[in-house]
């Protein structure tokens, strides 16, 4: 077992940390929240009053934080991660960021004799509760061993995809494809019930030919409902988004589809859609064909 | 068993008529290859010189034409359905057309007392030669149970989905979705592999969550070996494409990514990608970015 | 001066037959409307019954129709010009339709002897009263000069751009160009005002620089005022847009800007202001973002 | 006359700096290139070893700079701007960044007792030459009558357009409605050269009608014979364009051509055409439709 410093207790966070605890690990953890901090220490893990006190003694330090410049602050801020952590430390950055920030990250720790994961993951808060995330790993392939019991406790598959940023870019095309399936799908809705088509019984069909998708599978009742319930909210979509664009360029490759479902899912956040779950591009769709009465 | 009068018989036609002469039928077919007709006839069917004589004596007629122009052609030509069809008969059009064109067919057989079905299919000439199609129904309640049979003897799953036309928005709601899918994935794998990852790994990845769907199962390895035999020609998802185009114009929605898509497929087209399985979008994308020497 | 059979008088072939009748010409006009017809003759014209009175003695004739349907109709149908039209008469079509119909009409007329021109026009309803139109013309270089003293009297500029249906394509090209310079401008106007930008100021930047155009200097103020009055109405942009789209499919190329403005203008339609003035795309680009309110 | 130090002396800055040199102004230049500084020094300008030897004694300091990064540095790295300036010293950003970037500046600035202006240009290397620029200026309204002086030196229009980064936002909806409008010209030339259509004469027609623009008036003849001299070179409209995402996300506004143009500007520069002229959009869009063998 490993004695373990945790960065960022928030939704997805909290649990994570518990089933580490779970596990028999040594999680001292942190977050902004001292609530939060709070919890963890009651579910048998420690609390610490500031990063460097939960990084300083750790064999292995997680950040599950959301977005770069909490990243960036955490990581390379005064008494942060790169400051206080041993040298060989194995660094775990659950966070979904741009890529090029993990791998600036990366280099910083490897100077300083870290060893650096960057780890993004899918699932949602309900992943993170059944410890059943998937987790996209980018960096050394001995780290991403060491790392193991790490990810087994807390997701069910998890995958070394390149050398460090690469989890993060997997996980932008993750939700490329995501949100451009949503947009399609609300497309295909909308074209039918505008014709005056059983738009229930298209969509069964669709989902038993080469348009299935897990999306169809799962989501096309509530769609049809107008349930948008989170699951994974368009403001943390649009969030993701951005990083799509911003990964396209540091690649220097043009997302023809990519870009306009960036501009599809900042419609449903500026249309005051933003805590909704991100099957909510119905509603952008319906309401630029006027069928939002 | 019925009297069948069956027009259009090609890769796909050829096949489904053939599985209606297996199961008993007394089929007559017609079409512009006197060399099809003779196939037909040397499988247990009966040869026709002309669309009337095909026609005339049937119970059931049954097209499966490549397009709209072939079944105003047949259906409203001089001795086509329309003029020779008697009262009663159940006129079935397997072809993928415009819901527009599918409804106006609809109602110029019901003024002359035909009933009439648009049947569009997905599953392409392996879903023909297999008895196993997919098929989009729009029409009456009592004319698509009068059909079973015929679906039954072609088809793995039918569905009535509407009323006349409605079939062929399915379709097209059908093709939209998986064009679009097929662009999404392309761009996916051209941002994994500029930036370096692993994309066979990131595809599992996706395959394995939210982003799953049939086409990165089924298609994943062949996009990423780039073997781009078809399966589904470019071609024939360019004309359809069109159908959705026009099939929104009709229902007056705007499909932002319908449109984008289409234009792809119509670049791969334009890059002479037109015989090669609709997966070649992938050429496109890559082409876009210059990573296509 | 010419015998001239002038078909369709609406808002726009009125004005048009009304400048030949002052220009000296003998015009005989029909229309659906007998009103217009009678408005015709009382202006010094002539009224016809049907098409084939006003095409039979005809040396000119000429078409003013609003889309493909009609000007088929009037050209192949029973009694149409087609079939009515002496050998040796020129036949200019004045509509805006897609350049596909326009050179099936070219080929069969000339098939008949007849001299054909396709010859849209921009300027609109203010254009044709003022007879100011700009004509680009489709066809053989001796039926253009022929053609001369009808563009004077109609128009102000008329240029030969190719062969027959080239005339339309240019024209085709024109509404993708203005039909996208209106979304580009609205995109800036939302993006200035959703920042606290003085937009007013900002579009004066704009105009005078390579940003500039004659939409920018004609309908700025118009378009931060939210004053919509046509002009030239969303409706006939949307049927534009179609022949645009139609002709890039004819032309085997992709128009991924085209594409989506088509999208917009249907947006227009779609969203209820299909009567407003097509720079009426500010109110979709708006709205997409929330800012409708 | 005032004490101006002038710290970026590249392409742009350095005809500007002259500029004011010649109307009298007492300038102190620093660039990382000491050849660049050593020409100022000898067109009557003093040289400066550094940011702070530049800006300590400056009434008036003035930055030309690449991108976000390096005004970053400039103005908030040691010894900077931000650092050194004395108080009442009014600073004048003449580069092309985010407006969130300018915002910025313009805060930390003001609690020092700096008077910040945002004022990117447009007109590229020659209207700097030529001192003809067009200035977009964010920032108090006395403070923007302090810099006239300043404009006067260098452009030939200038005008406040909002609050600090208002400048940034309106150099942003330029390009945007600049890169958008060649992608519309480069769309019509495609479908016209494509359609058989004389390109040229078609160009003409548009270039006196609705669709008319500087664009068509400037770049025209250039496009039609593929002369991509620049100019303003596709790398900096990609950069540029990146702004223009950037921005709309902080204004919360979706921009769907806008993404568009940003992924065909991005693919010219995939595609290596990144130092050419940015009416080179033209070769993407031919490219995508296969035009360019």
């Amino acid at each position: 077992m490993s004695t373990i410093g945790f960065i960022g207790l928030g939704i997805m966070g909290a649990p994570m940390a518990g089933h580490l605890v779970a596990a028999g690990h040594h999680v001292t953890g942190y977050d902004v929240s001292s609530a939060a901090v709070g919890k963890l220490a009651a579910e048998g893990g420690q609390g610490a009053a500031n990063v460097a006190e939960a990084v300083r003694d750790a064999e292995i330090v997680i950040t599950m934080l959301p977005a770069d410049p909490q990243v960036e602050e955490v990581f390379f801020g005064e008494d942060g991660v790169l400051a206080t952590a041993k040298p060989g430390t194995l660094y775990i950055d659950f966070s979904t960021i741009t890529p090029g920030t993990s791998a600036r990250v990366a280099e910083a720790g490897r100077e300083r004799g870290l060893r650096v994961l960057d780890a993004p993951v899918s699932g949602g808060q309900k992943g993170a509760e059944d410890a059943i995330l998937s987790i996209m790993v980018g960096g050394a392939e001995e780290d991403f061993a060491a790392a193991a019991p790490i990810f087994e406790a807390v997701g069910r598959t998890y995958r070394l995809v390149g050398p460090n940023g690469a989890g993060q870019v997997v996980k932008a095309a993750n939700q490329l494809v995501v949100g451009g399936t949503y947009a399609l799908v609300a497309e295909a809705i909308v074209l039918m019930e505008a014709s005056g088509v059983d738009a229930a019984a298209g969509l069964d069909v669709l989902a038993g030919g080469l348009a299935g998708s897990r999306i169809l599978e799962l989501k096309r009742d509530s769609m049809l409902a107008r349930e948008f319930t989170p699951g994974f909210r368009i403001d943390l979509h649009h969030k993701d988004m951005g990083i799509v664009v911003s990964a396209a360029r540091d690649a220097e490759v043009a997302l023809p589809l990519g870009a306009q479902v960036a501009q599809l899912v900042a419609a449903a956040r500026a249309q005051g859609h933003g805590s909704l779950d991100h099957s909510a591009l119905l509603k952008v769709v319906e309401a630029l064909s006027g069928r939002n009465a």
